[in-house]
């Protein structure tokens, strides 16, 4: 048995968009699969890479697609989904994968009609690497896709979304908005302001001595500033209250060199290896 | 012409004696290459990698090397140069790989026999991976190995381990014990205490959600808490110096996300992505 393909419809096709759109088509059960960006010129090499069979407007692919996923900045994500709900059929799937969701949520919860399928997700993949020309089918393999239903989602759009992200290979977990945004404050926003913050002490004249060390630990810092600024700017208390928690962290370690505590230090590090080293590589 | 094979002591053959070992075997020009460890455990593994040819006591290595490197932790290797140093013949080379400098140099100088030659010495690359079994022959290709040469230091020495890590595959530096540990304050040492605060923040409940980003970023804190308690022990002023410095950049951050001041943050992001694209991956 066969099922009929379903029209997919990608709004914005950068890594993100582009590595769902090239997913999509390993899976084999979507297409045509279609694509907006303000950019032609992101068209055209997601179009050359194959992660889109055509580009059009917004409106146009609102009408066609049966799944139509925003992956524009966090800033954008609400009014491209209004849009895109303007121009659908009553039965398209329309989600996201905003880095939040608590300030996408509620901007598009306060505006949607009730009969359209919103909901919010966020994939917890990516790169500090930019545009479809670094898209890969398998960036979602294995990893976690965040989806945030709220009391108003209808329970039909969480199902086909969590369809949608298992075709594509994730594993999918639910949250809401709120417990999202304050669990990636820590696993991603956090690590990001630390990472820009050691790298922006380095001289230049002192890159021969930055190993691989200074390396991955600034990895994210070449991260896209535009979007970044949007997406701490939309999740700016949960990322105060992993700052403050951070600083808290900082000033032990401070204190115990300080007072030449070998002891603690040596606590310190110990459970931070544990932590790190229960995650894996 | 071929010159006649040097006999190469390993004093410590983990991730970095051993990786010492294969890059002076796929050099050719040294022979036997000896080493020495506490853990006969780990000298069998580095003999069956072929790290080494042979291991022997520290006196009975001393003995016949014509280079000594000790590459045991930095609260270790003063008292094996000392060791070896009473041992070795007059014209062989002393030099090992500490992360530290000026403790390890004062240390061996307030001690050493003018007519020895020690040269201190820090290759600049390694992996939170330990032991033998990680140790590559590509190791120190390309990376930077530090030499820390003071007025003592006889010309002779200095130059012999020059020569020593180029034919190891490095490029070498030269700096003061004093610029090298102010240096590496900030490019290893902070880096160090901050991957493992951030890393000791997450609740193990939340794996799935730190993806590549968090992981980069925290990557330093899976090193040996007992290596790296001696090291910042050891260079304890200059990394305070730092982590004041970095705590000032991020209450830079701070300040900005309390009073949404959404242009300081694309400014930082900015500055910190130039540095960070200027370093390379």
């Amino acid at each position: 048995v066969t099922a009929a393909k379903e029209c997919l419809g990608i709004v914005g096709v950068g890594l993100i968009g582009g590595s769902i759109g090239l997913a999509a088509r390993r899976n084999g059960r979507y297409g045509p699969i279609l694509g907006v960006d303000r950019d032609p010129a992101v068209l055209e090499r997601a179009k050359a890479r194959g992660c889109i069979d055509d580009a059009d407007e917004l409106p146009a692919v609102a009408q066609h697609a049966d799944v139509i996923v925003i992956c524009t900045p966090v800033d954008q994500i609400a009014s491209h989904v209004l849009t895109a709900a303007r121009y659908c059929r009553p039965t398209a799937l329309l989600t996201d994968t905003g880095s939040t969701k608590v300030a996408v949520v509620e901007a598009v919860e306060k505006e949607l009609a009730d009969e359209r399928w919103f909901v919010g997700g966020h994939p917890l993949a990516g790169s500090e690497k930019r545009g479809p020309e670094n898209a890969r089918a398998d960036l979602f393999d294995g990893r976690v896709t965040v989806l945030t239903p709220t009391p108003n989602t209808e329970r039909r759009a969480s199902d086909r979304a969590e369809y949608f992200w298992t075709l594509l290979g994730s594993r999918v977990g639910f949250m809401s908005p709120d417990e999202h945004d304050r669990t990636v404050a820590l696993t991603s926003h956090l690590p990001h302001v630390v990472a820009a913050a050691l790298a922006g002490m380095l001289d230049p004249a002192q890159n021969g001595f930055a190993a691989s060390g200074f390396r991955d630990t600034t990895r994210l810092a070449a991260g896209d500033p535009e979007l970044w600024t949007a997406i701490l700017m939309q999740n700016r208390r949960p990322v105060l209250r992993q700052l403050d928690k951070f600083q808290f962290r900082l000033k032990e370690f401070l204190a115990a060199l300080d007072q030449s505590d070998a002891a603690t230090i040596r606590r310190l590090l110990t459970e931070a290896k544990g932590v790190r080293d229960d995650l894996g590589s």
